[in-house]
């Protein structure tokens, strides 16, 4: 951090490369990002393909090559980015400068150190990268407004996750000492709570059920109280988007400036003065 | 589209004919609507069970009379609607008009080209002609309403595909890294992250599950993000329905005018005279 | 109904009787309704039980004793309600004086029919009866509450029972195309529609699952589709909960009348008037 | 409860070592909490652990050597709870009290009555001290307001549950009549129910899925209805959320007094007076 204290010089040039590398406010930006969005997604495809036995085997090249070209362009990248911004240090430690990093490392190191395959798998990291298209458009306000949501409701969806974990954990135990003995699904604890979270989540896998009559009135109970809990998650984050959901386009009152008017009022609840039309 | 700038001129029995089949405001047209939607019903349970083996053997001929019959109804209504309208290629061009074609287009083809037996399934869409019956109904008000909320969320919708996308890829990739080699369930990326969906969704088919511990330990966790994430949806939408639902009928204030008083107001907010009773 | 227009006349004793049954504001009254709702619950009880093979070998007397037992007392109570009450015809056609007697008829053909086993499953409509323990408490509030919200919302609940009928059975279709000749699942569009409705509502039992990549591509869209349109039933209905939700007791201005306060109001928001404070 | 009515006198040490113990006001009451937090999760780890038959196997005698160190400790900690406290029968009988006694019995039971294995599961009730936590922070006040609009809305899931109860019997029986026969999973009317309830919540194990064609139709009414079902605990619970969460912090007019004004109000709803800005 220490020589990125104040911006370095940069040369026009370098400014008109980082506008375009960096920002989305020109068409060229606009296209660098649409591009680089390709490459992340079309480099997430390889990755993903890569795994499916079949394709590895008859397209071994074809990864390969890909690979290698994906790499070059995103190192360019890297390189442009860290070249032409005026504090580097900072993009370089910055949450997305990090990640563009991590994007290419994996892939040097998956092809120089032979056996390392598995590191290769961290080229998912990429995905995050995704996360960039929502600077280039409006979208960010919402995801912005999405997050506050769920930030204000963090500490009621704390006490909720206590309260879920300590019941699968209880019924888990329960469903441990009926079905123990008769049923080799159940054959222990951590494995009877695993049950019970595909249970309560009402993902119900169907690979653990219960086989007594006493465990299949126990699981009536987990699966009525999974009803019941997933309401609270859900009633908590709803409560936060209606609070926090702005009521259409602020009105306000012509003549006496009153603000908060909703979008079916016709005259304003102050002054009685009739308001505009609401778009 | 060019020589149908200007309505052409229609006779009286044309402007009644299009009066019954284009409008729902007389009784026939009423009756006409109501028959061609048993007809639509009709013909999708005819393409449906056609696909069961036993039936489409045992009742071939009937099959084939009942598609014949109904091509033909369905071909006479269609004549009919370009024939009557004043400006036949607005309606042949507008999105009834080609689904209208379309509904009757897959039944020729079928019956004229022997081997082209998988057309006839297009004969589905017939189903999209079904949406015309909230157009008989005040229904359409409350269909328009759905929809302006889903569109009101389309950008926050967005935004949370984005993330389920971005997040079974990770969570898909991680569990391929955890159970693969061990469970040939998870053999690659793309198969874990089909079970990744299954599971987010809470559908939870148990096609594809984790045996190892740690496998059932990442599944935990996705199963109990998958729990949060559900809420975002609902509460997004239930933000929006909560904004956009005109709280009962408009009530006016008979002696200011104001006009957005809730059910439960008892007098008017502007002046405080008595409002008469919500209905 | 001819010789029902006019309340019979009845004696003290008959006004006795009557008090007890059919309303719940004597003690004597609250024990009856409390008795008939422990033989309900017993009844169904007997049925439910009666079906299980080898609980129907072994205790056979006991269940023909004890249905006869409850058959005989029902309809004592049956008899009793058209003995007491005022206008017979209008109880006797009413939908509780309906489910009363259907409650015993079933029990009766069982019991004199040989071979009319069948029949004897009917009397799980006993179960209906349940719903008179509303009448009891103060619940019946809550259930008009709840009922008044389903029913203002059922336009909305059609309108979207109508895009989820056409989207299963598009969506099955597609599947069908899809995975027929490779999976024995998907034989039919019949059941294809099956799955695609075991898929929409996350049920997800996974008796029909998809086993082609094309298959399981469709299959995701199907599950993140669905995801979606869960969202907007739970909308619908909570919004309609939130509007018809009284917001506590109703709070009048004492020096102006007006009536809708919110709960944190702490000055009426016509006149400036301190409220008093909500309980 | 008779010598307990007076608080005892208690000495200067009691009284230092009873705030660390009871409250969490100082640091070292914080650190006692946070280490009886640690030994909580450990020894729930340890219940669950055990019951793993190849853990329970090779780590014998670590899991004995645990269990007694840490009933040792709960010990010393039940029994300075008690020696400290001012009303040492009051504590004993509370909640937390009974609570912590339950946590340390079990264990005892185990070491000194051989074969009593099982009982040593009643050890995981340890789980329910970890709501001493939310004591701890400030999460309390969240905590109570879930709890409160739960306890609001308790009449109306109360409804909701009898008319739950009563679908899943009527509609497990009419499967069971489809069913039955042919099916061997629908065996009886209780295995029937337990495949309503399975099928309602969503939850969908797939161990008990209808094979007819019939049983297939009555399956999708069932699925669909639980899909409404779903929308009415949320509905209820999200309503009541909406209702009870205080819409920020209180912002009060200045000028008037006025107190409830929402978030995106600029002027006062009663005198106009500009408001400061919302947090």
């Amino acid at each position: 951090m220490i020589f990125d204290k104040h911006p370095r010089h940069i040369t026009p040039l370098q400014e008109r490369i980082w506008r375009i590398i960096f920002l989305s406010d020109t068409k060229a930006g606009r296209q660098y990002d649409l591009i680089l969005l390709a490459l992340i997604v079309l480099s997430v495809a390889l990755v993903t393909l890569e795994s499916v036995p079949d394709l590895a085997h008859t397209h071994r090249a074809g990864f390969y090559i890909g690979e290698i070209a994906l790499t070059g362009v995103f190192s360019i990248d890297y390189l442009l980015r860290v070249t032409v911004c005026r504090r580097p240090l900072r993009y370089a430690t910055s949450f997305f400068g990090v990640i563009d990093l991590i994007s290419i490392l994996p892939a040097y190191l998956e092809l120089l150190i032979p056996g390392a395959h598995f590191l290769g798998i961290l080229r998912i990291v990429r995905l995050v990268r995704l996360f960039r298209i929502l600077k280039m458009t409006d979208h960010l306000a919402d995801a912005r407004l999405l997050l506050d949501s769920v930030f204000h409701a963090r500490r009621k969806i704390f006490v909720f996750l206590v309260c879920v974990m300590a019941l699968v954990f209880v019924e888990g135990t329960a469903m441990y000492v009926i079905e123990t003995g008769k049923n080799p699904d159940f054959d222990s604890i951590p494995q009877s709570v695993y049950w019970a979270i595909v249970t309560i989540t009402t993902v119900g896998y169907g690979d653990v059920t219960p086989i007594t009559i006493a465990g299949k009135m126990m699981a009536s109970v987990v699966m009525l109280s999974g009803f019941a809990i997933l309401a609270v998650p859900t009633g908590v984050l709803t409560a936060e988007f209606v609070k926090t959901s702005p009521h259409g386009p602020r009105r306000i009152c012509p003549d006496c400036g009153k603000a908060d008017h909703s979008r079916e009022a016709g005259y304003c609840s102050h002054c009685g003065h009739r308001l505009p039309e609401a778009e």
